[in-house]
């Protein structure tokens, strides 16, 4: 039996990469590129090649659409909006919860079944378990779209508000950029005294492998929201890191990375939460400058 | 056959963590505390309490030194200068490597074999695999020491350099304190959508565990110091953080702590290093500001 018919918008590597499995998967695929010389290979292996965006949505009853970035979205999307009316779109160009947001209302505007993406791999990780892709926006267009999508990896719906599976990319990327610093840091310390960066990774990673449980300490305390379990205070953890600041420098670097994680710390002093669990430190990430 | 004669100076959590293991290890311990009521507990579990730290230190052949702070060990070591020669010193206070190498400088000059520690563990965990102990400085006072050390948990000799144990504790440390920022990071912004801080940690966690081997890629590109591999480049982070900067603002939480990451990336491409590997913001890490 075969399955349906869907439209790729965009391929670059990780349209292509997408495209391609689909395809893979027994899809009927169309597929546009801006230049349109990209499209040859996807044609050769047996997918259509649409002239124009209109012709490219025309085709499919799902348009996964993968651009460059946001503006790029609008502006092959809106001249076409008559033309998708109807039809699921899953947008999983890279935005930003807003732009996902602001997409979402454009397209319920034109009766679109709308969906936004936040895809947590590299190309060459689609089609694998270890892909995992965020969904949120119309459910409906969820179900709709579900089978090819769990085609591209680990698929997963996050919430009816478009822009929470951004969100959540961003924020677990958030979190992997911070750790990847703190690696940054401690290769920078250790090379001081001749350690190779592959010696200190290879330390750094099963050290911060055991320490990483720890993360549900810290949440249990945001939750409870009082900040006063008596787990490590905020005056304690401003001596300790005052210790790695010290240090850092004593070896002639620079302890920026952590100063940030001071600052934080001396505004709840100052405030007079000395003694509060050192989490607090997030009420002040929700105080603008 | 008795073990050797111990002494452990000061009394905290973690000094009578330690010399509640030695004891109950077969050790004869001294222990001296300033105020003298905490050695209550001890001398009633059968170790000896001194009245002065030239009495306890007479009493150990290995003496180990638990104090408050660096000037705390000099404020009571250096008065002893004469009774500890010949001696092992074994401080495993909390102190900088700088502050480390000066110790070991004193104890050189007064004939005192010196080891300095560092303690990756909690006082609950002394006594368990799960403490690890790092030392460095004098290898034959290691040797001696030894057998008593790993009684407290793994221990790992980092090198004749006295100040290495300490500048390893403080370089994982870093690293951790900044993976544990990327999990409020996370936190913060994923509660702005309602998610509870257990669920933002506990996916954070999976997600953080599956990128920590891209240390290993980072150190790569650090050793090979060309920056040169063709990698995610200067340019490329930047429009990818700036991306997370952004999500994270649009939500009302503050990008504080991604902004040294910005800032080091935005420093590269002014020197004209946007080509290059990203990695190679380490080298901002030691140029003084």
């Amino acid at each position: 039996m075969p399955k349906g018919h869907l439209t790729v918008l965009g391929l670059g590597a990780m349209g292509s990469a997408i495209a391609e499995r689909l395809r893979g998967s027994g899809y009927a695929v169309t597929v546009w590129n801006r230049t349109a010389a990209k499209t040859g290979p996807h044609v050769a292996a047996g997918s259509k090649a649409a002239a124009t965006v209109a012709e490219a949505v025309g085709a499919g009853d799902v348009v996964l659409v993968v651009l460059l970035d946001h503006e790029s979205v609008r502006e092959h999307l809106d001249p076409v909006a008559a033309e998708l009316k109807g039809k699921v779109v899953v947008n999983l160009t890279t935005t930003t919860p807003n732009q996902a947001r602001a997409t979402a209302a454009w397209a319920a505007e034109h009766g679109i079944a709308y969906l936004d993406g936040a895809i947590m791999a590299v190309p060459d990780m689609i089609g694998s378990p270890g892909a995992r892709l965020l969904y949120s926006g119309d459910e409906n267009a969820y179900a709709i779209a579900r089978p090819a999508l769990e085609t591209l990896g680990a698929a997963e719906f996050a919430g009816a508000n478009a822009g929470v599976a951004s969100l959540k990319d961003m924020a677990l990327l958030a979190a992997m950029d911070l750790m990847l610093q703190g690696y940054l840091q401690a290769i920078a310390m250790m090379r001081t005294v001749g350690a190779s960066a592959a010696d200190t990774a290879e330390e750094t990673e099963a050290w911060l492998a055991a320490m990483l449980p720890y993360g549900k300490e810290i949440a249990a305390v945001v939750d409870g929201g009082t900040y006063d379990t008596g787990g490590q205070s905020v005056d304690f953890d401003r001596r300790g890191l005052a210790s790695l600041i010290t240090a850092s420098r004593e070896q002639g670097v620079s302890a920026r990375l952590l100063e940030t994680h001071q600052r934080l710390l001396e505004e709840l002093a100052a405030a007079g939460h000395g003694a509060s669990d050192w989490p607090r430190i997030i009420d002040r990430l929700t105080i603008p400058r």
